[in-house]
């Protein structure tokens, strides 16, 4: 009668009654989900009431997602998960420009606009000047790069969280490089804001003690045919909360410069070149 | 500029920004789910697709719970999860009767009923009589002891999975001892039955080569003032499932003896002697 699960065999136990047909990635994948789960839970010799309020939380967080409203990846980014698995996925030589998370609030299909354009449509907030190169690591230029930027309003709130309100496609907007690789436009100063925190993520913030604030940051996806995929943020230099982003986005290398310029209505100008690393052959 | 996240730092990154002042055992809960989830992440080396997989298989499971269905509780039985937390809090004397995993289905408020009554209400099944005593670690009788019991119906769903279709409280009944300490009633002897497979978990039951099969079992909860709670199952000897219960619920010392005895409607005999460890003092 041997096999039976027991407090001393479980993990083998659980992983022992895999199939050996299955998908082999799956298989490892399983397995070493299984082995840190057991562990967790004898490393800390968690108590059923525990147990019980983990299932629960679980639940609540899987019925607050909707089509407006994805709780489990704002779990995941709270407790940095998603940075790891951005980090995992993205190890780049050093001078190639940093990942960081994608966030929810990217929206398919953003006007293509000139470049010199504003992509600030409500004219709320502090207008600043964003310009650079995106350059691959020997420093020339990289031509037909996508840029595809978004940011929050002057209140701190994506377009999409206020439809209605703000108006479409405020503050977002697609920039296309020539052989100079040179990009320009305008747009405002982004503020900080806090991940929403009506839910069960906002509920454990709360109880570890932690504010639900992001330090303000313009989001940046740039492709380029040949070249990685970089999805980044930009953070404004001297924000409170770029020692405590909620939900560990800050880089060092991703704090950018944002200048004092008074030039007409134009306030601020924040210079940045993208590096892009090529992708393998 | 000490302190940002990065791929080394991230389990110390995530854990150090909890406040100072928060309920000391969740600091201690969540520092050990964050090293273990982080290492998962790590020894797996998880891709993004993989990542966000798991996102919408949570958030499905989360959606498919309602109050007749708790697909997390299904997810942790199937993963040995909640084997593995039952065992860790009901450690016991060897002699003591094992604890297994409580299971859905039970339901408050059964009826008390008086020794050598039957539980079977809707004549289906193969009859069966349970009898023994409720004794301590020395032998000695429990007077006042409560016997929960439940089981399954002969086509394998509980009277709660099949309203309206079976008698309410079918295969139900509660039985308190006398002085001797003994039990004494009928029933049908259980059938195996698949646990609910039409959701997330039964899916990944198919992706991982496993049955969603229990093998038969009597569910018993045992409570006597003085005495640890004892939730338990006696299986079915010679269950086809007994070494590959979907739930990892079958204990040796759990398999019950199912005897052929011939006499009026009875049809088979199942003796278990109950025994319950003192609480501490």
């Amino acid at each position: 009668m041997a096999g039976y699960f027991t407090e001393e065999n479980s993990i083998e136990a659980v992983n022992g009654r895999m199939g050996k047909d299955i998908n082999p990635r799956l298989a490892e994948v399983m397995a070493c989900l299984i082995k840190h789960l057991h562990a967790f839970a004898q490393d800390i010799q968690l108590t059923q009431d525990e147990w019980n309020y983990g299932i629960e939380f679980l639940t609540r967080t899987g019925q607050m997602c909707s089509s407006e409203r994805q709780e489990f990846i704002l779990l995941s980014d709270a407790l940095g998960f998603s940075m790891l698995v951005d980090a995992i996925n993205n190890r780049r030589p050093a001078r190639a420009t940093e990942n960081t998370v994608f966030g929810p609030f990217h929206v398919k299909g953003a006007p293509v606009r000139q470049m010199g354009d504003s992509i600030n449509l409500d004219g709320k907030g502090e207008s600043c000047l964003y310009e650079g190169r995106v350059i691959d690591l020997d420093g020339k230029p990289i031509e037909g790069a996508r840029i595809d930027v978004w940011s929050d309003s002057a209140e701190g709130f994506y377009d999409v969280q206020q439809p209605g309100v703000q108006p479409r496609w405020n503050n977002r907007g697609i920039f296309v490089t020539r052989s100079d690789g040179a990009y320009r436009f305008a747009g405002i100063k982004p503020v900080s804001y806090p991940i929403p925190d009506d839910g069960p993520v906002g509920e454990m913030l709360g109880h570890l003690g932690r504010h639900p604030y992001r330090p303000a940051h313009m989001h940046y996806l740039v492709t380029a045919e040949g070249y990685q995929k970089l999805v980044t943020h930009i953070f404004v230099a001297g924000d409170a909360y770029l020692e405590s982003d909620a939900v560990f986005g800050v880089k060092s290398s991703l704090i950018g410069v944002f200048e004092r310029v008074v030039n007409g209505a134009t306030l601020w100008r924040s210079p940045f070149d993208f590096v892009l690393a090529r992708t393998a052959r």
